[in-house]
């Protein structure tokens, strides 16, 4: 496996199932990653060490997810130069996301969180890999080839409807 | 004075002419208070220090205020197992005060923060003081004066406006 | 059993399911508590007496909770000194959570009301554990016993996630 | 004077400069009225007397008007059978207004608050006027002559935009 | 049947499942009401009619529902001068309700509407009723006998709660 | 077929069972219409190339509809002359739509876009003909008998509610 | 002058400030245009005589504005099939324009309001001259030059600063 | 000077107030920058080409900054695999800067934007140069030493609040 260059971290296991998209994201690209739970009120002994630790072992970029009032990815920054991605999660007890995102987005002067959107794991992926890809040829080739893929899927779509007619192409959809 | 029971935390100076009147009220309630200021995000060691050594040096409460995406009251509230309450600030870089609302008052299960309204710190003070006054009779005596001062300040009003008249108090306060 | 400490109130029977998670608490703490029904706008004149006559019955703190426009906690605090904490219910005529949080939340100066998370009953109930722990040595060290808990279990989670996988975890959970 | 019909009582002074426009609007219809100060959190013994008596000394409707965590509207409602009309002040402590809204417009079933546009005092006097103009055929009169003047002004506006131009008018508004 | 007090329209008919509870609320209170559609933007001239000549026909109070972008209790009040209730009805096409409350609570100057909360037909029947029965006597006490009832329903349940303990009748709600 | 008039486009595939209705009611006014895919995000130069071509194809009118910070209205609109409707569409990923309604509604001076209600797709293309219809007018004719349809739709439901009853035609509706 | 093919209403003159840059860009444009003011709560009748005979005189597209609970634009829309543009205006009495917004946005289906930005009214006037240009040439051209003028405008500013450096600009704008 | 790295763009001149403290920030780090306008929706051509080349002219890193319906920081990450930093500026047409947040956001899967805070340009540049600095050791130590000035001069302002009084301090603040 490549070397670790990005560290995800989330403050419960509940946030796994929407944290993974960034982890798949970054297998696809072949860049190495780690995961695991860091817990900002639950266990700020061990979020420090993570933070204080990351980039003397390699980590370029830090995913921090976390729901409600979501304090792990600004913490995080705080205690770290290295760039930090917060991930909003609309967890169980979220005002419908707007406490994750704001508690996240909103970081004084100073400390910033590169925010994505609500559950927007994947895109978080995504923007750990074009921000090693900026540095690391091998790794910014890879998300060039990605980035034409997400045109020839629309084209093919696009390609569909035109040939086949909507109203097909939605009754195949099950509508 | 009397020995610091509450212990007066804010981010930044900035934050000073909100978080005055908590410290007021204690003056005037007689309970012994501190302040200084520690940010969870520029300071997170002094943070993590007065919140795991308040307990010891005798704080029974914890009154912190933040603005913007606030995480002092939440990271100090978990870290001690004191009662935290926390003043959203309505700092300038705040959208209205909502992130600063949404980032103290929607804290995990596990790890309340007591939250006023915005920029209540006046109320913070009354809520440390009322928690004292339910344990400390002293202080619970002067509670119940100054809730009696309140009624008494809306019944002179009441009793001016229906003895002059509605128009000439209106008057008087320069409309 | 202990003597009651925390009063817990709620404004309809159907906050029950939401309420029950404060009365929980208190047990497994060991901190007496009574629980019943008052609601501030189809019962004043109850409402009046429990506020009234708490404090004297040996009450140290009191959590209210109602949803939509909740006046319940704001006028128990107005009618007692002892501290007030309030719970937002989602209730099912509520906006979403909204009405239940700004009623309960931005109280007028002089009337704080110590409020917590949209549902967040269960922090109702630390956070009245938290006010007696401060000066009761007894619950202090149950509540700190409880936050060490707190870490444990995510520590564990952790631990599993780094030796097991989070792919296998993941499918574990069921996804 | 006319017999008072409408009592218009608000929570504090700061709230006389929104809501003499009530008062005005029921003296320029000859509607009976009186106006004082009641604070649901800091007089809750003067609100229940005030609600509690009004049917019998004659009042028809209630105003009232009050900001933030508005319960002065409610509470009234739920201690008299009379209508209350609630007016949501944008209080100096109230976050856009939305608080004071919401307190008051969300009652729960069973309670009702007849709610008007916040700082709408005008509007709740027109709407008291409106109601006392249902039943009392003086009042009725004077109502639907009230409503022709507010079509004849809008006529009269539009004719001079019509005749003069628009950018005349502009001018003449300073701009 | 009692003589037609109270005229209930609403926009669509899809709106009657909410609606119904404001003409079962008048019936239980032998207020007489008529029930119908009428639709400000799908039948304006049906509106007006009915509008204008609601006043002649005897009619004390209108109740409208409607949802969105919702016109029609505004539009009725800026044409007749009885009391207008508005319901801001939760239809499939509102944004969380945001839209109905907003369009009919934010009425200008010279045209209220007596709004009430989200989806509050019930509460509509009841302010129509205690409107009525602040003029006809009967109407007035049938109303302090539905109040009451309110306050014996909350003593019951809270009767049933203290003797047989939270638990057992959270279970018996099948908790 | 007729010519073709109006563009149906759309972010993705996804965005198609909401974006149909416009489609659906062009047919049904016999106005030429055609759909497709065209994503700003994946498929820039594809959008460009379907702005800048429409006039000289002959469309008068283009509908857009996307979801999230959608981009691809206003996109559109800086590309053409042609006046663009936005579609915001409720998508997964929205924040209950808000996303989608300002990321079209607020476009900088210079670049309008034409935006409709969220989902509104069939009102998109109501208001496609209705501009076809301003200038041709046989489809202006159309629109007349649509607009007409409306009206007595209404009626014979107010119809069937006043001859039948109101409960009746509840219970029909399976309530 | 060219023959008038724009209506443009507000519901108050107190709307004209905002409402004159439609104006003003029709003019620009040469496009035949008429201003008035329709209140659709004060002159009800006006707005229908209004409404119903634009499409005879000549107009082929109407714009209004209108604030708070806004119901001129919606309630032209349902009296005629012509296209109607709503511009939101942030009156005095509006919440941030949040009501403006939404109760002209979220019409029902079948009358849309094709809504422009928050005081938006420039852009009103862009979206209507885009429609006439669609079908009119002359128009269609000089919206294309316009088109250009933006681009151009930009471009110096660009340049501008590319070649004097982003400080001295910004030093030049008084900063 | 150094070699540029990072690319800042923004919508329009009146943006430069806010976007210019992305590059003070990038100076006092030494980390080559350039400054441009580039309108999405005035000059798409512009636009693409600027962020089709920027990777091929060394660009690591591009800021973008737009209000409003803010269009370029998803555009100009849909034409580059460089990350791409979106700040939300909130400019005169903006609604409290929700726009501006929302359609910078809430990108659709597939297309990041690194989002800061609203008006944080200055963060912007502190996550550009964090960026730089995880590849290249030089950046990396002056981010070491900003973060260690952040907490100095927290530490600075608690000891003269500690050492002369908050008092003091505040009064000396003009309070």
């Amino acid at each position: 496996m490549s070397k670790v260059k990005v560290g995800i971290i989330m403050g419960s296991q509940s946030d796994l199932p929407v944290m993974a998209a960034a982890a798949e994201f970054l297998e696809a690209m072949d860049v190495g990653y780690e995961l695991t739970i860091v817990s900002a009120h639950r266990t700020p002994g061990r979020m420090i060490e993570y933070a204080e630790n990351a980039k003397a072992r390699g980590i370029k970029v830090i995913i921090a997810g976390a729901g409600g009032a979501a304090h792990l990815p600004g913490m995080v920054a705080s205690l770290t130069t290295l760039p930090v991605i917060g991930v909003p999660v609309k967890s169980s007890n979220s005002i419908d996301g707007w406490d994750s995102i704001l508690s996240i987005l909103q970081m004084p002067s100073g400390i910033p969180v590169a925010t994505v959107a609500l559950n927007g794991a994947k895109n978080a992926g995504i923007l750990a890999a074009s921000i090693v890809g900026a540095f690391e040829e091998e790794t910014g080739a890879k998300m060039a080839t990605f980035k034409n893929s997400l045109k020839e899927k629309v084209e093919d779509t696009a390609e569909e409807i035109e040939s086949k007619g909507w109203k097909t192409v939605l009754r195949n959809q099950g509508h």
